[in-house]
């Protein structure tokens, strides 16, 4: 019965009870396509438990091929989740959706993801000590696409075909640069320095992982299921959001963000719990720099090949603004390797800052 | 006799023989209330002696209440002086002199209070230590408001209606998100975490402190002086500040905010001299904080019940800039837990480049 | 034979080959004065080595002249290149290339020296070490010098002649606190704490120092050559930008710079390959916070002397951002004393995406 691992998973974490949603939002897509609010309800019930089944699917394929093909694969589809809500959106030409969704999940990871965690962690232990060299090298990673995503809009402020085209091109440049350094990154902790990255702790669990083959046809169908639901997420999730009187700059930085990045929480939170803070830091900040260095890129470059035009790198002014100060807490909280709980306080009250500037700013403004 | 230690204080504190100047100013405004310049002048010489007791009484009140409801006391009441001010021009509806004196007032302890306790007791101390811990808390609290300040300006360019209802919410909830935070924060250092701020030595006096009946009588006798004065102060610094050929945002940014703050930069620089430097930088750094996370977010709240209309927390471009910078520069310097003389001079310095700058200003760009 | 130390060190030393091309540039400029891209190539190949043969006598005259004196003498003359090209930009009232040139200069210290040299030290070591008080010194001068290129474009943003009177006299003013400010660090890092800069060895040959007469020769000689072929580059550059397709920005900022700056690089990268990193770090901070403390006011103060009219200190915000950028990454990047290639490539990538940004740039945006 090469399924019962995948049985037992489920039968043990309520995270996954959420699969039932699957079939309802495809039942109800078909059947009332014009109920945007229940869809988008239902696609992020369902979106949850896909992504969790995915993250151990990668993680189980990860344990299986060894330390550095598997740390290259989970750093690479460690996001698959966020890629492919951020590709349904791509193909439907929703550009302002897709930025907004990358920008929200590096700012959600850093601050929500981190401060949580810190917050959670601190009300269980006391004083909580984590690999600070590790920290560092992803909040250098972070910086470095921070940068990226800062100079564009930096540096042209006239508004004329000349910069659009200037833009396109430079974005193109960025993307490619960014990918490079991620690639070098990864070269870096898990060939050249890995004894830098020691302590952080790799494998979640004790338990006995899957076996390859429910790994990987795990993987390759969840996949298929999460690109499915995007699709009704994507196409109800701008008139839900009316309907619950939220602005749609708040929809995709926050609520799109805290969907995608659900399943990494809960990994995040319960090393925290557990007295991992390596590992709960090294999720929130290693998801976050690899969404600005690796999945932001390609959907930039992926523009060019599925969407109707090409997409460039240029965010509005606050979102940039976001991400620099999202970057600047997580590395001046990270220095120091020590945490309590009211450094999570902190870092999770400048996350709902944003949030709630987000939330009241009518929607002329954007 | 229960004045006594309140006349030894006087005789031996040449700061407290300005209180002369107290009967004095309130003549000159009954006999001379055109005479700006003059009630102006008088109205500072005042105020100094009568915000050092303000802070003599509270620190007396606060040994004989122990550590934590001390610590309370002080950590609400220590700028007493400040929020007396700024209620006396919030009543007069002055919001820009309001603001611009506790964006200056935050400037003022994070640069130059700090600077020179670093310069003065450099130039006795070749190396001095201080905490770190304590000063990574105090500067991220002023990091978290800084966020706070800076986000509105950020993110809502346009000016409508809309705009400016958007940002009179926000005022108010991120004023009561700040007043949380800080809260939390002064439970985290009195209460959770009391041991991590263990070497800053809380009592600056070795004399017996005064009985609490002085000391409360103190508290209430002079903070009503201070308010009657501030009432002088506010009516006649803009146009004395013309007389004098001030811009009005160097006088609310620098003149009313040393002002303001001249009793703690006292004790602060008294503490360095002895080579206390905890001290120093706990009442530098602690007092910004206070400003920015308890003062000017209750003034926000109180403009809805004693001001002529709300007031928002939406500051200038530059004056959000330079307290983004002096947090900034407050995080980077106190990051080694060591200092020397230079130190104090790059401090300074930059609080220089500011003055400078404000004072050279044009009125009509502001 | 007094010149015999001279030429052993050009027949060991391939860089200083070059120095063929000083007579063929000036011969160029005579006969064929309309050939600008020429020119500039033949320009830019006879600085270099005479940028070498400067650096080392000041080397040598420094060694002669004890260390406190010495040290003066580097830490005024170490950017004397930098100078005398930006002295003939400023005759010939080339403003923006003199500013873009300086800008750009702060830049290329700060990230791509330092980073080169990080790249190029851990290529070779596994982890370096170096002294951070020393980097956290120059660190800090340099922020001080953001913070005064930043300010006046913060807070000063209408247009009018009452703002461009303001942003003059405001230039001056801080001109003369930056150099201060450049004073005062020198008698901090060469009289009063030297020992907190100890580790980075001072003198890079360990073969015997010219004599000082022939040094001084050098130095005097040298500077005279370079001061014509700075002339003959001046004029040639722009037009020879355009020949090449280079935006003028990108010519200031980035081709100028490194020009300048390249016998330090050379310097700077044996340095770390020999795993002498304080050198390395010591050299390209410390002649960044040079160029912006002591070059760029100097130039400032002198353009009221021998330029056609007053310069100010106002840089385009871009410019001003990626100094704020350098600095930042230079701060954050130093903080922990130790180095491996990744590092490198860090600090490296941001210096790319700032020539990237540059070379793209339309130039009607400028």
């Amino acid at each position: 019965m090469p399924m019962r691992p995948l049985l037992k998973e489920i039968r043990h974490n309520p995270l996954l009870w959420l699969l039932v949603f699957v079939p309802v939002v495809f039942a109800a897509a078909t059947l009332r396509p014009e109920a945007h609010a229940l869809l988008f309800v239902l696609s992020v019930l369902a979106i949850v438990p896909l992504a969790a089944l995915l993250s151990h699917g990668t993680e189980a394929v990860a344990a299986k091929t060894g330390d550095a093909a598997g740390g290259l694969l989970n750093a690479t589809l460690g996001n698959l989740t966020e890629l492919v809500i951020a590709l349904s959106a791509l193909r439907a030409g929703q550009y302002v959706l897709v930025k907004a969704s990358v920008a929200g999940a590096i700012v959600a990871n850093t601050l929500f993801m981190l401060g949580a965690s810190f917050l959670l962690g601190g009300l269980k232990h006391h004083v909580q000590e984590y690999n600070r060299v590790s920290a560092r090298f992803q909040a250098g990673l972070l910086f470095l696409a921070t940068i990226a995503l800062l100079i564009p809009s930096a540096v042209a402020e006239a508004d004329s075909a000349a910069v659009a085209e200037f833009t396109q091109t430079l974005s193109v440049g960025l993307a490619v640069l960014l990918i490079v350094g991620y690639a070098l990154g990864m070269l870096f902790s898990l060939k050249t320095h890995p004894e830098l990255f020691a302590s952080a702790a790799p494998a979640d669990h004790a338990e006995a992982p899957w076996p390859l083959a429910l790994a990987v046809a795990v993987l390759v169908g969840v996949t298929v299921l999460v690109a499915l639901v995007s699709e009704i997420f994507v196409e109800s999730v701008q008139k839900a959001a009316e309907t619950f009187g939220m602005t749609p700059a708040f929809v995709g930085f926050v609520v799109v963000a805290l969907v995608g990045g659900a399943a990494e929480m809960a990994s995040a939170f319960s090393g925290a719990r557990k007295n991992r803070l390596d590992l709960s830091v090294g999720i929130a900040l290693g998801s976050a720099a690899q969404i600005a260095l690796f999945v932001a890129p390609v959907l930039v470059l992926l523009s060019y090949v599925i969407g109707p035009t090409p997409m460039d790198l240029q965010l509005w002014p606050g979102a940039v603004v976001m991400i620099f100060l999202a970057t600047l807490t997580a590395s001046l909280v990270t220095n120091s390797g020590r945490s309590s709980w009211f450094v999570g306080v902190l870092v999770l009250m400048v996350y709902f800052i944003f949030a709630m500037t987000l939330y009241l700013l009518p929607p002329l403004v954007r």
